[in-house]
């Protein structure tokens, strides 16, 4: 039996990623002997990248607990050393601020995936030990503003996952003849449709009601269900009825694609939920797979374990037709 | 076959409603030869009724189309003549104004219901020939608000409608004991919660968490979808995903109960909505079921139309298992 190991981070391209850690198969802490990890979506400009890797430890004796943490680098040549100097084999990075930072890993039946022991997926933890959803929401939120980019990931081959359109393109085009959109599940409040989709519209537009005419004229169903963004509380209170009415569509036959404003928080919430509540996947099994497809995902694991319970209170046994 | 007369208004106690119209079997617009129509939900003070009669029409020669109107008296000696001498035998009230406020009757193969030609139920024309949502709604709101009331009716066994909740007693006495309620769907807006449900809560308590709070600690599912009220564009955007949840509830074993504010138009719309979309019931058929159950409703026929098709779209056929 292996261990997973999984990192959903920004990483500079160039750069790579190894676990390090107590263990001699981990190199002892010594980065030289670190072990790499893979990226599964490789890494781009101003977008979070997954890395993951597989290592047999079981059969060296493995001790119930360990520790560890991930390190990355620049590619040999491009980096500075600590006084600016440049075109140096530039050292490891350690995430967090020494040992208080490390990560420790326990057997935990729950992680146990198709015989592998994955461990929960990791943010890189910055110097204070902490990932923020905000900073990363905000980070790629106006990296998607700025450019006025739709930003979507692939999850089922119904189930497209992503950031709010910002162009009447991004309806006509992006989700009619790439994805083949048949219907849209949006959670942005009305101020965010002011905020981020006036584009798609002509001047002095009501833009919640242009929008669901858009919609309209190019045959897609319009689900809008507005959720206050950036709260878990939020996400519990929306997430068994959204998922009920994604289950809905989809087993009626539509293709449909989910976003909020950025595609991380709201949207990925009610998907994700999907894989869980309706097709019955681990939270585990979820999370790898949904960072593997669009690792910017903020996956809520509160608001998605506090809502399963509500899922099946509210809805019971949902019939089997996959 | 029978034609019947449906009217939903307000009608003071001891009123007496009748139909009168051009054919002589309607008294040739005599109001001495008028049909008294039958109170299926007697006349309460504040509260619209429901009367309706089935007329045996089609023998006599039935012309393509005929007119006709309501009328209304007060009882005897309780009335006050135009020159507001009391203590006279009042004269019948006429609605609308003039011929002009006539109602057409035609034949129509959609109002055939069980053999009989049920008419559109008719809400009493004032003297501009108009009966508006907004009075309506406003005058039994204030009358509920005044009053503190909670006020609902059973459309179904595990379908009750209503008004929101004023005080933590409608929740846990009338919703847990007198109804059964097993899961709330609510579609007031966060200020509609402010307003007319912080009588529930303790003081400067935060209204819409507090509530959440209260159906969770009483085991009751709640499913809160805020939507805009007076409306019919909103209540299309929310119908389809609305039923389809409350279907969801339904077909999981639940005992809902439905509301916005006053149990008029928004929760109104969604059940009716379920009735027609899920059970298949025509609108004839649902609009004088829940007219007999809660006279009080505004039945959307624009948007329960417009929105059937946008569900069947979305949502399919549903598999049936009742």
């Amino acid at each position: 039996m292996k261990i997973r190991f999984g990192l959903a981070a920004f990483i500079d391209e160039g750069y790579s990623v190894a676990v390090v850690g107590s263990l001699s198969r981990l190199g002892s802490w010594n980065p030289d002997g670190s072990l790499p990890l893979h990226p599964v979506i490789p890494p781009k400009a101003k977008e979070p990248s997954f890395w993951t890797c597989d290592v047999d430890l079981f059969g060296e004796g493995l001790p119930d607990r360990f520790q560890y943490k991930f390190i990355r680098r620049g590619p040999a040549g491009k980096g500075s050393d600590e006084k600016g100097e440049g075109d140096i084999v530039p050292q490891w990075e350690w995430e967090g601020c020494g040992e208080g930072h490390n990560r420790t890993w326990e057997y935990q039946q729950e992680n146990i995936l198709g015989g592998v022991h994955c461990n929960p997926v990791a943010r890189w933890q910055d110097k204070a030990g902490e990932t923020s959803e905000f900073d990363l929401t905000t980070r790629f939120f106006f990296y998607l503003l700025d450019h006025q980019l739709f930003h979507y990931s692939e999850i089922l081959d119904n189930v497209w996952l992503g950031s709010c359109p910002r162009t009447a393109e991004h309806i006509t085009k992006d989700m009619k003849q790439v994805m083949g959109t048949t219907a849209v599940m949006n959670f942005q409040m009305d101020y965010d449709l002011w905020n981020n989709s006036a584009e798609c519209c002509p001047p002095a537009a009501d833009v919640p009601r242009y929008i669901y005419d858009v919609y309209r004229k190019n045959g897609i169903s319009y689900v809008w269900m507005p959720t206050a963004d950036m709260s878990t509380e939020g996400r519990i209170k929306l997430l068994p009825q959204a998922v009920y009415v994604l289950h809905g569509l989809l087993r009626s036959g539509h293709n449909v694609y989910v976003h909020c404003n950025a595609g991380i928080g709201r949207s990925v919430a009610v998907v994700c939920g999907y894989l869980m509540y309706v097709l019955g996947w681990s939270f585990r099994k979820m999370q790898y797979y949904v960072c593997s497809r669009r690792p910017v995902s903020y996956i809520d694991e509160v608001a998605l374990k506090a809502a399963e319970k509500d899922f099946a209170t509210k809805f019971g046994r949902l019939p089997v037709e996959y």
